[in-house]
């Protein structure tokens, strides 16, 4: 006998039909022998209608009360679904994150799970019940009812499933597993049916957006092997494990089109620069990806350039140019950049991976403007326009489409 | 400064600007120096939406996670409330029933509360806040959270403004007070101000449908007064108080039309006869209320005579006759009744107030077809027809209509 933790999305108990199929998948997991254990979201748009009605009343909201407001999303998916389960003939209890022993830090709204009670999730389970646990919440010290951030009943099921020692957390979707590129640009994109946690984590940050990266960082601390299945198909899935089993050179290649780069030239070539610069950025929130420093071929002057999100690219671009302005640089930006990633845990100890990459490229006569490289990661950044071109011949070079 | 427990129900909380508005009432009483606690039902319909998506997965729900379930209105609202309060530049805190600490037996669906623990209440108003409290739900002794039944968020201002020896409770709801009779049917009905818990417990178990009658119970037993107000309008509405101040022979007159009635003509005069028709009708659930037995001229013969309301009519009917086919006694019917109540704590000490009120509807032609007395109260059963010509002949003989 397994104890299985399962893991629905907003979208998969968007409908009372949906939810009527959750339930049968519940049951299905405990007719074959298994403790079960549902973690659920919200149901479709609620959240988002609540924050609209909250944003009705203010644009500052107060962080204890959205909490205390959102929370109730997952309440009530979270009961709908106990009663599905008992109305189809089994039984079931819904539990809220207080009454399943889910404790977090003391602020509101993104807070992180600092541990799980899990005294009486054992107990309703060796009653024989099917545990139905809201996702997104837990409780704080003061007693007040918290939240982990949007995407964050992916974390509630991969935290509750290491406190409960479960044998598999699986978390049901609406893609049918982890691909080796995004199958909506590259339709010879393939199911992977294994991935290492590290991979997953790249492939994660990196665009794939299957999975929340805080998720899979919980699972690989604590060792929890994630299933990734299609909540309304049939199917394997990816199972996304700890390394030391066999696993491809080469996984998968991450694409991201929300890039934007910004150059700063001839940078005079004295200590302390950099740090100026990128401490300016941190402290207005901007999350630097990419960075590159090259020698300029003028002499004592260098190139520092770095990628941003869309979302920061007005305001990082602002704070570039005051520097540069003091410094009597030049500033160069460029929001029609992408990025593409080549992942692979065994790349770490296979030379001559990222040279077949950039060979791949230059084949396509595709530039490359930025490297970055890591030791599970290669990421290029190119013209936006050239993102699919990029995907298809590093995907081809390194025979994703076959198994 | 006084201790206030306001309670506003879902039509006063059914919008977002209602909430505002709400939200100013609460700051206003807190600006008069008073502590401030607010007790609030679910927004409009909500509850009827979640209780008919339950519908939609069985017809046979679960109670515990009805209450899991149906609770959740009264979180958002509460939150809503307190967020409004905030952005109106004051301070709040919004409560669940657990963290209120309100507990509750633990049956599920209209259970009764046993116990307010209000350390954290009393901490939050010390702490200067409006203490924004869901009304309708509490805890169990298992942690499972419970519901106490339709309009039961007027019993749990009662009992938390009890449980903090609060100087009074206010109702704000969609009337400005009680009258002498319904003013929908006699424009002449006036506005009491005030009534005693005894005559507001015979008004609202007659129709006047204001206040939930356990709460005035509640009240009655906690020596709690309550003021019904205008959610909308300002005014001094009317108060509830206990007995020992001045008060009105008759207070009220109460009337209602869902009632039905049930005659049983020729039972023969043996022991145990009424015991068993009862017993029948309990058993099936059906509540009884004005029961008349007479002498039939026949010697030793009885005839029974009793009103239901019309949703347990068709029921008890059945009922009867299969008493009445084993007794070979004779079984009338009739809808098309109703009741007319005389209401006041002055009348037990008051000799001639029945006579009065029978030879008031005499004037008028009305038959009445069957009487009960209790010591501040008298009720005659006539045809329905002729209730608001009934209603009209009472209130003018004693003078309602006039301070």
């Amino acid at each position: 006998m397994a104890l299985i933790v399962q893991k629905y999305g907003g979208t998969s108990v968007g409908t009372i039909e949906k939810i009527k199929n959750v339930a049968k998948k519940a049951l299905t997991a405990q007719s074959a022998g298994n403790q079960v254990v549902v973690v659920v979201s919200a149901m479709g748009p609620t959240t988002d209608v609540l924050i609209a009605r909250l944003k009705e009343l203010t644009a500052d909201y107060d962080p204890r009360e959205y909490d205390a407001l959102v929370s109730i999303g997952e309440n009530e998916s979270a009961a709908l679904l106990a009663q599905a389960i008992i109305a189809q003939g089994g039984r079931a209890v819904s539990l809220t994150g207080w009454q399943a022993g889910v404790e977090t830090e003391d602020n509101h709204n993104k807070c992180k799970i600092t541990n799980v009670r899990a005294g009486r999730l054992r107990q309703e389970l060796q009653a024989g019940k099917i545990v139905v646990v809201t996702g997104f919440q837990g409780l704080n010290s003061r007693g007040d009812v918290t939240t982990i951030g949007r995407g964050g009943s992916d974390t509630s099921a991969v935290v509750i499933a290491a406190a409960l020692r479960a044998d598999i957390c699986e978390i049901y979707t609406d893609v049918d597993g982890i691909y080796t590129t995004d199958p909506h640009i590259l339709p010879e994109a393939r199911r992977l049916e294994r991935i290492s946690h590290e991979e997953m984590l790249e492939m994660a940050s990196l665009g794939a957006g299957v999975m929340h990266p805080r998720a899979v960082e919980c699972a690989k601390v604590n060792n929890m092997t994630i299933a990734v299945k299609h909540s309304q198909q049939d199917g394997k899935g990816t199972l996304i494990t700890m390394v030391g089993e066999k696993l491809n050179t080469v996984s998968g290649v991450a694409a991201a089109d929300d890039v934007a780069k910004i150059g700063l030239l001839h940078v005079p070539d004295v200590p302390g620069m950099a740090a100026e610069l990128f401490g300016a950025l941190a402290a207005a929130r901007i999350n630097v990806d990419v960075i590159v420093q090259s020698i300029h071929e003028e002499a004592k002057k260098n190139d520092i350039s770095f990628t941003v999100g869309h979302d920061d690219y007005a305001q990082a671009l602002k704070i570039t140019e005051a520097k540069a302005g003091a410094w009597g640089c030049a500033v160069i930006g460029d929001k029609a950049v992408a990025k593409v990633s080549l992942v692979g845990i065994g790349m770490a100890s296979a030379p001559g991976v990222a040279a077949r990459m950039f060979a791949a490229l230059g084949r396509e006569k595709i530039n490359i403007q930025m490297i970055s490289t890591s030791e599970i990661k290669i990421s290029c950044i190119i013209a936006q326009k050239e993102l699919k071109k990029a995907l298809r011949a590093v995907h081809t070079e390194f025979g994703l489409e076959k198994c």
